[in-house]
């Protein structure tokens, strides 16, 4: 039976991308040798994460000022090279989630944090808005999309100080206007390619100022300066996103997948919507994400969770129970997740509707 | 034609985990999945990890004592990781090259640090003996295989404090006794499998004694505690490593995989020692590497460098040009390295000779 892959992350990846990737393992573009087991330095692997930063620049419309570094550690150990690098006396941080508290957590090791709004109190199931940006801060910090809680940031907001975003889970699923940001970084493993890796994009005017010492590894100019090849990178993951990101292009780049993300997301929002069984977590339709749909059963079908998650597996959908926090359901909707598999999860929510 | 890939690392990796990698690129074990796109808490990705870890276990004979993790970064992240977890106040460093040295860097960011010995004035072409480890250093560090260098420390030496080796490039090529040990890391990509992981072996209770806040992903206790997924791990790295450790079970493990070390280790340096043009760079047998062969021209035949490099070349050889510190060749003959690929060099050194 063919899979739905609804999971969050590590999440879908396209067939295409499988196949070029598991050609490179047994011979890299015919030269007699494996993606695993060619130097980092050789000219073969310096194609691979060059191609792959300038596809993610070219995608993204980066511009100059911009460094793109693959390095180590996924979106959480730059949680703390953030304000290594970055905080000298005082941080702004916007508190969505989960994954903005553990940034703030490490941020409070350096120095003092001041989280200008939260929507904690309500289980995270709004993006704050009306909060002051201190004029003072360093930096303010935004998670863009919320895994968790099925809320996003859409737009790109204006900021007094460098914005920073975790866009771990909704980058490169609409345009951004990265120059407005002072870095963008995150994890690899939604729409950028296999995990194992961190993409950083970074205004390099906003370094060397913290006076403490940095480890080198934590160190951003360290890794602008060897080009993400100050230790052996992730080679296979850096390999995947460029494959992923060569099939993104493909796809019409990042405003061609936008207008079909848009169109996935809307469809599953419409049924969660009219489906009686039913409904979203997120009230502001404003604030709903296009990447992770979260929902839950309506009052009077609260009895019914197990028995449709169960049919719904029996259906194929793969990774749809929602995160313990939030309980219900989530169908992460990345990139790479076809129409024809959001319909087949709508059909499934109809036919379960229609048992009752 | 046949490449014998000699690369320093990333390096070779069998055939047989090439295959089964790529497979699982494709769809693991049948379950209509990539190995890429699966949750790093599903339990087809734990029974990778767990399995890697178990395996690791069994090969090493890892004493309970002791956890195995498998975290982001390398060798290189290890460095800063070390004295943050563990330097109070002093720590014992032998410097036995330029990954010494580095690990020696990191390390005074938080603390004293003592260099025990250094061969630093001889471009490390020997291992230091004969030096005093202060008592009261809170651990002891070594790099037991010097990769650039073709030096190695190839038995479990006595330490009256912690010891801790960064065995990136000799582990699993010979016995070892982990008791012996505090901790012992490196970067997967010579004997472990791709690159993109780093293995930390390390003795749980060197644990909780510095008084300095540690971000969360430089924590070894948050790791072990969640078991090597505190956050997203390499996962395609890890599976990797769990191929690669089921094809060294397979040829008797680090017991039989030592057997055939020595004997393609000896075979090359015997070629070494009688072939007029060639010279070791490492004069005491004794710290001749079994992983790592570095040789460079005799007097009478420097000029003839780069054509021999040349002819090595259009026999298949891979990755034979040494470091630029040191210059002439190096033969990494990693435990994936066959037999033949030996006497394919042995073969073009004998040849070249002939022809001059």
């Amino acid at each position: 039976m063919k899979k739905h892959n609804f999971a969050a992350g590590p999440s879908i990846i396209p067939d295409s991308v499988k196949e070029v990737t598991a050609k490179g393992i047994l011979d890299l573009n015919n030269i007699g040798l494996s993606v695993m087991e060619i130097s980092h330095r050789s000219k073969d692997f310096l194609a691979i994460i060059q191609g792959a930063e300038n596809l993610m620049r070219e995608l993204l419309a980066v511009p100059d000022s911009h460094k793109i570094l693959f390095v180590h550690g996924g979106a959480s150990m730059n949680f703390c090279m953030i304000p290594y690098n970055l905080l000298q006396t005082k941080a702004a941080y916007l508190d969505t989630g989960a994954w903005s508290s553990k940034a703030i957590k490490e941020a409070k090791i350096f120095g003092e944090v001041n989280v200008v709004a939260s929507s904690k109190e309500a289980t995270y199931n709004y993006i704050p808005k009306g909060y002051t940006i201190p004029a003072d801060a360093d930096y303010f910090h935004i998670t863009t999309n919320n895994t968790i809680y099925g809320t996003e940031i859409k737009t790109d907001i204006d900021s007094p100080v460098p914005l920073i975003a975790d866009a771990s889970s909704d980058i490169m699923s609409r345009p951004m206007d990265i120059s407005k940001y002072g870095m963008v970084y995150g994890g690899a493993q939604k729409n950028v390619g296999p995990a194992g890796v961190a993409f950083v994009i970074i205004d390099e005017s906003l370094l060397g100022k913290v006076d403490r010492p940095i480890p080198s590894m934590l160190d951003y100019r360290i890794h602008i300066k060897d080009e993400s090849l100050y230790n052996t990178p992730s080679c296979l993951a850096v390999y995947g996103i460029l494959n992923m990101l060569k099939w993104l292009k493909g796809m019409g780049g990042v405003e061609g997948i936008h207008k079909i993300n848009v169109e996935k997301a809307g469809m599953l929002y419409d049924e969660i919507d009219r489906n009686k069984l039913f409904k979203s977590t997120v009230p502001d339709v404003n604030d709903r994400s296009i990447m992770n749909v979260t929902f839950i059963m309506n009052d009077d079908y609260k009895d019914k969770e197990a028995e449709f998650l169960e049919y719904a597996v029996s259906q194929g959908m793969v990774g749809i129970k929602g995160h313990r926090s939030v309980g219900g359901f989530r169908a992460s909707i990345y990139n790479a997740l076809p129409v024809d598999s959001v319909k087949a999860l709508i059909t499934a929510m109809k036919d379960f509707e229609a048992k009752l």
